[in-house]
């Protein structure tokens, strides 16, 4: 099967070429840049040398740069997938967004936090949120797959198996997030200067003013089925590190909840029959915690859960790499569900450890 | 004046060594280490060479390691100070305990967390918080001082402030909690080894099993004097760098409390006027966040504050170096105080920034 | 086929796991461990939780924890493999040794270097250095392959090319390299503690101390026939990364030898030209050098080379992963070459970048 | 005493005034910036909050900006300095100039490697290479200091004691340094961004094109009073740390040289005799070898020496920190001894480890 990558040479752009080129299954017939236009992907990224991948530009018409492509994976800046993605459907081509564009359902929460009306609003009810372990069905069949981002991946996999427990107070969740720096991209900045981040940690967007706020809200309201007030206290780190995420997540037994409805001897059994045919979710054992380390380079998301019985609160932890199963490794995962190939296929390699 | 540090070759005891050295009215007259008795300070830490501190034993009598010193602090293992305090306190001596055999007031609660009981439960009583922003007047006059743990003094400087509002739920805190890996000691661990840590973030100790838990209990509960239930729920972690702690701290506006019951618009004015003649806690201009680069080798603590309205939550956010003010600095802090000099003698060099 | 891997809780064992994992024509038998025997794996590394490879225990006999295997591996402290060989040989397996005992050609230099006697010089003569780009041919007979030493391997993979040239003099070669924590293993000790480490170069065994300088040597030596004195000045530097190895050496042009003789303009044909088949040494575009981050976790060298006319010095540098090319990758390669298969079986996927 | 920095804002700059801040005996009356002019310098460093220091243009005439400095310290782009300070002689100010415009003593080298003609050719002659222990004497009554580049402070430093040695071949010399990024600047560049550096080592300017070389040559050459022919092959890397340097050196002995002229046992011995009276240059013990840890945030360099029989290399390696020893640590050191003040007054402060 033929693939083309827009926007190749963005971290996230970038492996998920490394992944593709290691894909049985899939061949990569295009790649564009807008920095790099004209350049060997090899030229920019030495990693990558020898692979004969020509960076198109991503300005050109996608009549051009897809034309031979069956399956179009966006590795796009927010704002610009929403302008290509009709064509390429018209053309029949299969969508696999990396970005933003397509993730809210509701356009006016697009506008709110991306500062621009949406595009192409009709599309939106047609994608499909693109996290198998809530939507596999759906994304079998999808044309347009908005792949979720990392925060909302990490916590929407801590979370996932409380669902349809009673008792909780999803009004007070806090989700504390640490995120390596590559998730803040590669273009350039003061904050990702490497002697502005080594040896130190810092929050920002600080306040609930990060743009995965929205998602978080809307998928955890799609997991409870509407059955209660949603609200996340969500706060991101950068911490010095190229890749990894790990989310804490409180969430409390509400005042109406007694001690019998939620029981800690049962939670990590919730979460095992939660995810026991997930093929990239694990459940660790009991004493053991996540570790970015355990799934860096993979598609793996490892997850933890306790019962803090003295506080009231049920916490959940999750790791997973951004850029695997926050970013491009999921991107795969989504293509492999939508082609009926097995799941894991071209993702079996384990994490890089040490 | 005099002092003593046993317990020199630690993470702890080191640091205490490198302020005391530049500090102007203090020379140090005698240092101990377990590991290396009989070696030069220098020969185990080469940063430190040329100093003529000739390591004794700590096991050695403190008639011995302590006579000439007015003041010792004690760099040690809890369990051991216990023992060590009640002849040094006889003799005389003014003691600065950085570990954690004091700082519990209720005896059983130490058993409880230390897995022992106290060796001598009358002097706890006299024993004095360490906090200088909490306990000045009485760290002034103490034979006695517990110097505070990392964590707590992270989690108390950013919420001190907020003691007097009303209108917050003190029962459902989350304190998460960032620290280096130097807070992990000295010693070896597979935890602690290189190739385990970099690249890497984990929480530790989850589920409220951290030994700080009690203690950030306790002075919360004495900021309040007893006014709320208090429940933390604190999670640290474990991020690659050497030194630094970051605590993000929620604390939920309660149901009963009303939106004009706190206003974001004052929070900051609240943190700046409690602060406001603190020499070592800064209160960040708005819109900029703790970091812990910029605290680090430093004693300052710095906060910054926030009301979440969408979800009901004021966020408190603070950066210090564990190894500052959060253990040797403070010590040195509460030196001055108990000797009426100028609290930040010997504590003025700027943060060492990048 | 059938493999077992004894030594497998170390870096390079479990990284030859993890490879051999993702293997197309391997399937693992057996795995043993000193000090983690009757768990799983995945207990002692999360990162291959449910790969059902039970750990037996290093110094069971090699008959029950080989038995079924085709291929041995030994992942070993140096002077424990000598004692295993010589039965697993007689039992007609296959072994590649990734420890030092049957590197040197000499056993009175293995007597030199690792402080004993050799257990069985008689294999000795038998071993093939496992550096396929020198000994391609006889490691596909081999029954005991030698894998070549992290250092070596980079070293030599710089220097290769250079054996024909005429007046070079060999007698005063400076190695000067850089390597990631990995390399020092797994094993506690202060020198690998994080707190030590990161933020801070350093070098160790200076003097021409280090156990691989006869290694070197010896085969330099080979690759030039023994035209030449052969003298290196090899300095190992440890750097804070975790996997990684740069070699920067320094080759001067003999008084001898003429400008004429060797010319910058051709020494990139002169590599290019050496190593245009070579599967896995890659020679850089001009302007570009070597990095350790475009090797990661691959099995892959890039090398550079230019000459320093004003000085009269060539100059070679090579970057690979210290447990990739440098261990467990190169040992995989040896595997696919004693078999027959193409030589990049399982050694596909593209470095870790970022 | 009051003094002025223009170029505050650089890495070098607001070192220097952490610095400067800390000195019992000056006084900051100016700082400037070209790109955060007007801004208080605590909005910029966050760990400078509330010194008081408002940052004035760069551009400004120095008539304004340096009006009320006996002492101007100059961290500016190579290319500005000459152009400014021969108004501030003229003015009565001293100088010390923390860039490249007055190192080089021929006009016609700063031309090459800089790529500019000379502003002011006659004033090289007056200026005062700042390495005091090198010229010492000339620097207390020097008008114009050029503060010496981080890798010529590390290499001359190692290098120096050996120059009265005979038989060493100095026309052979080898100097691989190591550096961490902070050396680099705070400008923004792909090859500074976090992800691009974290996790790896790569060396830059390979070839002899650093420019710090025919600084290092120069000064070489001094140091042998002409009586050798001078070629230094000089390689920089990148190391993914903040801060630190370390140079590892190898000087043949040459053909002519014998055994019996250079000795292993007094190489120490003459390190050690040459540097008894310097405050900042310190010989390790045997055994012992320089690590930038040791040195991190100070003014110290470590330096150790031995004889590679083997090889006939005499080894001589430092480490220092680049924006202490080597960059601002040495300014405050050559302002001491202008000012006939002792000469470590500021730089007391033992290094930051761990």
């Amino acid at each position: 099967m033929e693939v083309a990558v827009l926007g190749a040479t963005g971290y996230a752009g970038v492996e998920l070429v490394r992944l593709l080129l290691d894909h049985p299954r899939v061949s990569i017939r295009s790649v564009t840049s807008e920095s790099y236009a004209g350049q060997d992907l090899g030229e920019v990224f030495p990693h990558l040398r020898g692979k004969g991948l020509r960076l198109a530009s991503t300005s050109d018409p996608v009549e051009v740069t897809c034309r031979e492509a069956d399956v179009v994976f966006l590795c796009l800046p927010h704002g610009l997938a929403m302008h290509v993605v009709p064509e390429l459907l018209e053309r029949g081509k299969r969508v696999i967004d990396l970005g933003a564009d397509f993730r809210l359902r509701d356009p006016a929460q697009y506008r709110t936090w991306y500062g621009q009306p949406h595009a192409c609003p009709s599309l939106i009810a047609e994608a499909v949120y693109g996290l198998p372990e809530l939507y596999r069905d759906r994304i079998k069949a999808a044309r347009l797959v908005a792949n979720p981002g990392c925060y909302p991946t990490s916590i929407l996999l801590a979370l996932a198996p409380l669902a349809g427990l009673p008792g909780l107070d999803w009004s007070m969740v806090v989700a504390d997030c640490k995120s390596g720096v590559s998730g803040a991209g590669r273009g350039l900045s003061l904050g990702t200067h490497f002697c502005e981040v080594d040896g130190s940690v810092r929050p920002y967007q600080v306040g609930g003013q990060h743009r995965h706020v929205p998602e978080i809200e809307q998928e955890i309201d799609h997991l409870l089925r509407g059955a209660s007030v949603v609200k996340v206290a969500f706060t991101p780190h950068l911490v010095p590190m190229v890749r990894g995420m790990l989310a804490t997540v409180y969430v409390p037994i509400g005042r109406g909840g007694t001690g019998s409805q939620v029981q800690g001897a049962w939670l990590r059994e919730l979460y095992l029959h939660r995810y026991e045919k997930e093929p990239f979710v694990q459940v660790l054992d009991e004493g053991q915690w996540p570790s970015t380390q355990n799934v860096r380079g993979s598609n793996l998301c490892q997850v933890g859960v306790t019962l803090e019985k003295r506080t009231g609160m049920v916490l959940a932890l999750s790791a997973l790499d951004n850029l695997g199963k926050g970013a491009a490794g999921q991107a795969v995962q989504n293509l492999n569900i939508m082609m009926g190939w097995p799941e894991d296929t071209g993702l079996t390699r384990p994490p890089l450890v040490p």
